[in-house]
């Protein structure tokens, strides 16, 4: 037989903090601090479990329901020793929702229940507040008019309006007692007139009119789009907390406050809050007055006037100095408190995880592993990964206002503010003049490198995730935002429309490439620094994780700043982009172009010296670790020429025409690019290609062998569905290394691989994994195939899916486990059938993706890839990853 | 213990017809007729498992092969009275490959083995035709030193000119017998000089180094390409027929012939060949002499001079006509014979089935079902439900002289020639004025629907199987290729570039739709003949069949043709094409260019009515039967609008600046329109859409049952990933349900399922058959998707991976059974775990594939899809695949 009501306080308390779901977070955390001896004001919880039987019974309760609720309420009244609707003292209670998640705002509550016309004259008696006693009276009339019978929240005001205008009194503490009786009167008939029924003058009636409210309120329409928004259940239901009042604005021996047990901000281990003598918890939330400090130490640093809590109630603020204590040490973790002090007695209204910056979280985890609060284990399990990217790039700050122009893909995080500028000539001489530049670019080719190398950020009107933009703006560190489709760019007249809002080269922006926002002028922004905390939370983590760690790199500098990051070698080298350098592109877009292997081979001989020096540099730095490298997989449309001056430039490095360069270019577009022509496709129809590619790798390996750790190159065969693809490109690379290790005496070891990254490789596994020796799943082009949505693309249905809930999350962020999840199993099953010890990876964007990487474990890859800034979330989420799974 | 040789003749016999994987296709046939008693040149036959195991050992022979091959020898030597290697009466063999499947010129033959100096002198002594055994003789040491001794066949051409220079002749046949016994002595030199080798005298030797030879042959290169280009796999290797010599070409009392037991071009039951006297197999080919006709009758019909078998050799002929009866009897098919008659001794040297055309494969099954040669299953199993659209469409002259000029995709079968016109307008005149014309546009566009359908064909250089060319000519019945890179138009000059050839409009070119040729010139073409024979088989195939045969329609004529063809129902209707026609593009276009839902609703009701209407003629025309509808799908580009006159043409209907509708339209451009906005994403983002199509239907569907049988709409959400999506289509579409039936009072059974054609929707399908209450696998997108490849771009790289063998057959034709069928098997074993009673269809063009539907009734599908066209050869073939299935 379930129990529907459950007791806290301190004479008789049924739950804890382990029954959330039942209780929901608010309840669960006030039995566990009233279990614990914590100065609670009484109360009950109506468990979830009524919420969910109420909509499945049309709204009715359980039948033992109302005995269960008589039973608690009078606890509560022996407790406290006032009796609910009683004339003289009565019990005055709060009716709360609380659902296992948080959902702050989204349902209705009601506080002061009890009053009456009897009640608030016995109460103005007692409490010789007639004053306060009425205000409250007339505020409850208002919130239950509101909340349970459905009158206009307006109407209310308007009378108080009116009152006011007839007293002649600005603000509504002017007005008396008198006149503030005569408004609860004024209410009355308002919810007369407008429900048609009279305003409940019996508490019991109120208080089941307050419950089914609450309920109620768990299908109102904010509440059912936040849960969609936030993938809650509607089944979970929600709790009621029934609670007796106290007051912290019954006089000066009154007060409320809230606190953090340690600094949210920097970590630090001091106490932090603030309170207001005689107030409600709203004055301190409003802003009217200003809260003070709870500490003396703050309020001196802070340099403030007035007495602090410290100062001003000693003994109280030593009470709730050991509520602080004996929290952290109950719950192991940072504590965000609610607290009243009604009449010199305190009382603790809510505690739970406090929200704290990147920064605090590593420190706060750091020092209560160094208190031995909590494990090592459970230090790494408590940072957000994701919250790392804090501490990686530049943030704004959440404080400064800002204007939201557009929004387009956050393509590379950080946030970054400069002029326009709408070419890379303009962006590079802007920045040599000392200027901060944001290059503004429908996209961005090649020819603009110099232009993004000098600005501090990236906008572009087109490209997804992947474009040109966004790939080379993540490997220098610029901040950028791709595909922002409401920008609209006049070169000839030098201006950009932004959304609604008209701005010209020259103007300030600031763009938050973390995000995908661009807003108007100069934001402050918060600079990342790296405490030791950080390197320490990483070292622990480096020590539980399972999973190796590697880096999507392709440059020195990205290689580098991965290694620094902790990357244990390369999981994706690009070779494509290796060639988006001025002094490149002509020969990769004559090879391109080429119609006949001699005019390639010409072009590929071009390559092959400026490929070598590429890898030897690459190798070098990686020093011994395995480096992944994919063969050639351009994405044709982003080398072709587009300008009459880039076809005349290839035209005339090809030696034809520049009429057939243009017949050519016409002939190598594609009506589905990402489709087409491109990864192993290449190496089939050009193996010429492959060749070069093959040597290329083979002579730098054997030549950065000879003075250093051996370097263990891994051949990726991109976009193959079929295992012979992987046979044909095998052989090309096997002929090449067999050629170079005989030209220089000198043999190192190798692997020949393949991307899965096509449905089909993934369902014949099995297969390909005959021909392959690893695997590295590309989930951005499985996620592309396997949901057949162009990433590029998706920005004109994909925000109305995410609404109406039907991906939860943009499935090229956290990879979605069902449909790409079943076939990266499928591929490891398959792969390893084939072979026990093939070698497994991810490398698509999810690598460094929290959510993924938790996937990655479950299947038990053997590393994840992601780009240089994403390596310290990786290794903490791979750790998170090897924890959880050890539970 | 294997059992390496077997022996074929009178006198034993120890193979027959079913060991065709053992003894190769010649060596089975040669035993089986030897075994029923017909005159076969005693022989015997080196089994494949030989020639498995000489590849398997290093080139080497099982142990007891030479002792067997010693008595299979013997026993030819006791039925022919002639000793190998004998003075006298020399015994002389054929050495024949024979492998499994046939493999046409592939492999090596040595004919006349035996001769050396001793059998030739002897020879000529005993046939007293020196000239006959020298000519002999030179043609095998030429024959072998090619074959065996790897000695250039160009090098004994020469000799032979020398001599021919030197005797003064001009003609082989009028060197003497001892200018052709020089010619031996210069060979022989020939090959000791080129092969170091002197030629062997030894029979034995010569036999074995022949029995090499042809297992060399079968790792040649021509039959490795030959095999990866028909699917043979190495392991089945070839056999070795060694048999006795007979020859046609001795005197006027021998002959040789080839013959088909039926008329192989319209079936008639008549016996059919040709032979000359005295002559060799090779005569008959080469067309030196003019072979006549075996039967008088024959020779009559044909006005031929000369004397028939019949006439010339009576009791041959006779003879042979028994062979004829006894052949079809036995094998219960028509046959292909080669015969040699020797001294008035007639012997059998080969049986197959015979080629035939379409419509003699028709009428020759029925034939032989009425005969009682074989039953209707039998009949039914034997038709190649290909070559059907040879009776279909009009087809080339098989025999006709032709110069392709280049090559495209084969997007509407049939042929056509006429005079090029590049522009509609042009084809309209043209046609009106009585021309035969073929439009050849870039591509193309709504605006050409007229000039499509005043042409005879159509020509275009871009677009790929499903563009806007391919299906409205599929819908008409146009001949057409499509996406033919090869062709440049230059409008200005009115001139086009086919290949190297350089035409100009007016200019006539013939088009194959059925193959994606294109020639120069008007090609004779065979006008298609439906005959009763042809009934006969459909009717009796729709006996056998199990699946359910559709077509995809939606215009009136499609479906009319379908009906007539015996589709069952509609299992495609792709409402998109509804709006190609000009009249109705502007609110098209209209629709998807409006920014707000007003201006979508202005354009959708203009839309309604046109919708209604054509949803009541199809409903009307499949009376009845199911009617498949999918929502609205738009391929965007195909829509969007090009031209300046265009954009004007919409923005006036829009009521916006044609700046602002080019802004738009530039918007809605996509990188990758197939992974785009399109399919139920469309109906997701904006509903109103979906609501018109919804109610057009209804209210159709209503409309039609009130006047005669209630149609069975199926409605189709396109491109589903998601239940998600589904259930909120399915939202709407119960809401204009409900909507119609209460405002007409009437109610008709509809069903609502999704088109499966992502690999998601597959893996998820359990989850999707929640939703959905048909499925139809839309294995065009779904091949894309799953392998990656976008159609419309293949032809750059699909014919090296057919070549390579990456895929044997492009899997746009036939399902890639391994991955895409695994997906289809995936979705099939999910849709029926979700709901028992799911109907299941295929409406990709794989639904018209013969192989495809093969594989649609392994995994039990309740009904193939397919073009009007196809309809017969899918009702064939699913006939075929019931009938496979039930073995």
């Amino acid at each position: 037989m379930s129990k529907w009501v459950y007791s806290f306080g301190a004479d008789s308390c049924d739950g804890d903090a382990s029954m959330r779901n039942l209780l929901g977070g608010k309840g669960a955390n006030l039995a566990e601090m009233s279990s614990i001896g914590l100065p609670v004001p009484p109360g009950f919880t109506i468990t979830t479990e009524v919420c969910t039987y109420y909509y499945d019974h049309a709204n009715s309760y359980p039948e033992r329901l109302r005995d269960e609720v008589s039973t608690a309420l009078k606890n509560i009244e022996t407790e406290t020793g006032r009796l609910f609707g009683d004339a003289k003292n009565p019990l005055l209670l709060s009716v709360r929702s609380g659902a296992r998640a948080s959902m702050p705002g989204m349902m209705d509550t009601v506080l002061n229940l009890g009053l009456n016309d009897k009640t608030a004259a016995g109460m103005a008696t007692a409490t010789g507040d007639a004053r306060f006693v009425y205000d409250s009276y007339r505020r409850f009339i208002q919130m239950y008019g509101d909340v349970v019978m459905d009158v206009d929240h307006g109407l209310f005001e308007d009378l108080l309006d009116d009152l006011k205008m007839a007293e002649g009194v600005f603000q509504d503490t002017d007005l008396s007692a008198a006149a503030l009786q005569t408004l609860t009167e004024s209410y009355k008939q308002l919810v007369l007139e407008e429900s048609g029924e009279a305003f409940p003058q019996d508490p019991m009636e109120q208080l089941w009119g307050a419950v089914g409210a609450v309920f109620a309120s768990w299908m109102n329409n904010r509440a059912i789009t936040y849960r969609k928004l936030n993938d809650i259940p509607a089944a979970w239901g929600t709790a009621v907390n029934i609670q007796a009042m106290v007051f912290g604005n019954m006089g000066n021996d009154c007060a409320t406050g809230v606190a953090f047990t340690r600094n949210p901000s920097n970590g630090e281990n001091l106490f932090y809050g603030e309170f207001l003598v005689n107030a409600q918890g709203e004055d301190v939330v409003a802003g009217i007055r200003t809260p003070l400090p709870l500490t003396t130490r703050a309020r001196i640093d802070g340099g403030v006037d007035g007495k602090s809590l410290e100062e001003e109630m000693p003994e109280v603020f030593a009470q709730l100095d050991g509520v602080r204590t004996r929290l952290e040490n109950h719950y192991g973790d940072m504590q965000d408190l609610e607290f009243t002090v009604e009449k010199n007695k305190l009382y603790m209204l809510q505690t739970r995880a406090g929200k704290r910056t990147a920064e605090a979280a590593l420190k706060i985890a750091v020092d209560m592993a160094a208190e031995g609060l909590i494990s090592q284990e459970q230090a790494v399990a408590r940072i957000d990964p994701a919250s790392l990217d804090q501490l990686l790039h530049p943030t704004l700050d959440p404080n400064a206002e800002r204007v939201c122009l557009a929004r387009g893909l956050p393509a590379s995080p950080g946030a970054a503010s400069g002029k326009i500028a709408l070419t890379a000539d303009q962006a590079e001489a802007r920045a040599a003049s000392g200027e901060q530049v944001i290059l503004v670019r429908v996209e961005t080719s090649p020819e603009d490198i110099h232009g993004m190398h000098a600005a501090a950020g990236i906008l572009t009107a087109r490209g997804g995730m992947t474009s040109h933009a966004a790939v080379v703006a993540r490997g220098m560190g610029r901040a950028c935002v791709s595909g922002a489709g409401d920008v609209r760019i006049d070169l000839k007249s030098g201006s950009v429309h932004i959304g609604e809002t008209q701005l010209k080269d020259g103007d300030i922006i600031t763009i938050d490439g973390s995000v995908g926002e661009i807003y108007n002028g100069e934001i402050d922004k918060i600079q990342p620094q790296l405490s030791g905390s950080f390197e320490t939370v990483m070292g622990w983590a480096d020590k539980f994780r399972r999973m190796r760690v590697r880096t999507n790199a392709e440059t020195p500098a990205d290689a580098r700043t991965a290694r620094e990051f902790g990357a244990e070698g390369i999981g994706l080298c690009r070779t494509e982009h290796m060639f988006f350098d001025e002094d490149r592109i002509v020969p990769m877009r004559q090879m391109i172009m080429a119609v006949e292997e001699s005019g390639r081979k010409q072009a590929l001989d071009i390559l092959l010296p400026m490929q070598k020096r590429d890898f030897a540099e690459l190798f070098s730095i990686m020093a011994g670790l395995p480096v992944t490298i994919r063969l050639l997989d351009p994405p044709l449309h982003e080398f072709l020429p587009h300008s009459d001056e880039e076809l005349a430039e290839v035209a005339k490095a090809t030696g034809v025409s520049v009429e057939l360069a243009r017949q050519r270019a016409l002939r190598l577009k594609e009506s589905n690019p990402m489709l087409g022509h491109r990864g192993c496709r290449l190496a089939i129809t050009y193996p010429e290609i492959c060749a070069m590619q093959a040597r290329a790798i083979f002579e730098a390996a054997v030549e950065v062998a000879a003075s250093g750790p051996a370097p263990i190159p891994e051949i990726m065969v991109p976009l193959a569905g079929t295992a012979k693809e992987i046979e044909i490109c095998r052989d090309i690379i096997d002929s090449a290394a067999a050629e170079v290790f005989a030209e220089s005496g000198q043999k190192i070891d190798y692997l020949v691989g393949t991307m899965v990254e096509l449905p089909r490789a993934a369902i014949c596994a099995d297969q390909l994994g005959e021909a392959a020796e690893f695997f590295s799943f590309g989930t951005n082009d499985l996620t592309q195939t396997a949901l057949g949505i162009s990433r590029d693309d998706a920005a004109n249905f994909m925000h109305a899916y995410e609404e109406q809930g039907i991906y939860h999350t943009d499935p090229f962020v956290s990879i979605d486990v069902e449909g790409v999840g079943e076939l990266v199993k499928m591929g490891v099953e398959g792969g390893r059938k084939a072979r026990a010890d093939i070698k497994l990876g991810i490398c698509g964007e999810h690598g460094g993706d929290p959510k993924s990487i938790h996937f990655c474990e479950t299947v038990a890859l053997d590393y994840v890839s992601c780009s240089p800034f994403r390596v310290p979330i990786a290794r903490l989420a791979a750790a998170q990853a090897a924890l959880a799974k050890k539970d």
